[in-house]
């Protein structure tokens, strides 16, 4: 995790894979049979705040729903890519826009579409539950995973705590709880 | 679970039964009174999946929830019989449409009406929590239930990664996980 | 139980409170203010079979959510008392119109206002997680509560055949389960 | 606890935070990319009761989401405290109102925005997964958490048993439970 920690200080930009890692693959059919996915209001401010502090973010998804981008829209965040079947073109568009480097960005992801970008950011993470394939290639593996409820209060509180205390960074539920 | 994975290997086409199988019980009440059911996006990509790949996939359900024929259709699922009374009736019509054999069908259920279809497919699958009458006549209970939201997160990956890397089949959450 | 089941023998129909019996306390925010609470389906399903067996059945709630009256009249059910001050006055209209005696109903209830009708009644039940108070005047307290969502399935499965196999009677989650 | 319980018998209002007390960090997101919050009925039910006792009530939020509004005015609480930028000022304007004195309000927030007005008030409380620097200045801490689905269904029955037959006094889920 060193390695991890090192990346950390070298970070000016954040990317998001959607499913699997800032919704939950359990959804409830609205009536007019559009998706409702679960999100977390905690990943929502850490975001916010890492907006205002000037991060650039971006969220990369092979999903196309209306309400994803109008929430993360809503977040401050202005580069959102549904619909993305080749997530490296989308991401190579970003870091074009802010001249960033893949070494500057911290990238979770948490499926085979993932692997690509993964293996060129500076910060590869990724959820508890990702597949394994995934998990090779990252340098922090949460400990917390969307499938998981069950997971204790302390771990959370914890983690929150690390990441305002010690790193004073972007603090999502799954990259540093 | 030989007899099993032989069958698979005759699998030309899938039929799913919905409550209890594609979606929870536990479901929400919109303010007109409609329910709200509560589905897996694993699932929804697995299926679109499986059509991509040519495989034709039968929605055979008592219920009669218009959300859920859209949510179906956006998947690309054309084949949807709602307010079925008696299932066999709705399957013999799926695999006349299709040129099927009964035995080139894997049919997931968990109730009673569900029986006498998984009575004559190549692969009758059902899930954990399915009534004892299904699981009699199942080849494969899967080990996971839509009850069940405590399982723990490493047998969804290493199903998943089962389906990916050993069978290229049909990874719905139910039926391999 | 002896009670319990000889009681059974005698019911011609049923009547329940809703919240904490029927719904979960658990309800999300609709954006318009509106609370959309949670039922199971599989209760539905058991009220849906008793009213086509010509079983009457009262829904008696002190809550007055327009959804929830829309869901029960969609399972059948005609005898819906919303904002119920005073449940004994409900509940002996409900009597009066089916020509039925106290004895001859199942009533289901989790908090101080049922308690009266409970008294009354010849099957007075209570999910696990009801009142002292209720559960002191109860013939049947479920194992099954609307609070706790990690219950094993085998529990679940197990009430639906008791229900099934044994008394071929009214099967909703709390009640039998 | 004594400090606690020797508090309580001062009290003449409450106020409480939003997020994190009174609603859940998992959301779903509505089809027009609005947050849905998850609350408790019983909360609400604790909170109607207070008012029709007379007791002042203030929600004092960072957040501005109309539905939680709509919800609370629903509930017949007048002091809603939306977009709330340093609560402090907010809390002031309600004690100005009523004319109350900060040692007579019990207050019950979960992270830092709380921790000015919770150093001021009689009976500053918070639930279990509060960050640390809460928790040091909370006389009582809740053993119940908004995180912590799987608690048992006895603390709840417990702690509710405890306000009605104990201090008879304002029952919300996380306050006294």
């Amino acid at each position: 995790m060193t390695n991890f920690k090192e990346g950390l200080k070298a970070v000016k930009a954040f990317a998001f894979d959607v499913d699997g890692v800032l919704s939950s693959p359990e959804v409830y059919l609205h009536p007019t049979g559009e998706i409702m996915r679960s999100m977390n209001t905690k990943d929502g401010y850490a975001m916010q705040y890492a907006v205002k502090r000037g991060y650039p973010i971006a969220i990369i998804t092979g999903g196309n729903t209306p309400s994803v981008a109008l929430r993360f829209k809503g977040l401050g965040i202005t580069d959102i890519y549904l619909a993305s079947s080749y997530k490296m073109d989308d991401f190579k568009d970003f870091l074009f826009k802010y001249d960033l480097k893949p070494g500057e960005v911290l990238y979770m992801g948490d499926d085979l579409p993932d692997i690509e970008v993964m293996k060129t950011v500076g910060v590869p993470c990724c959820p508890a539950d990702a597949v394994d394939e995934v998990k090779s290639v990252a340098h922090y593996i949460s400990p917390y995973s969307l499938f998981s409820k069950g997971i204790s209060n302390r771990t959370t509180i914890r983690g929150t705590k690390a990441v305002r205390n010690a790193t004073v960074r972007f603090p999502t539920r799954n990259c540093f709880l």
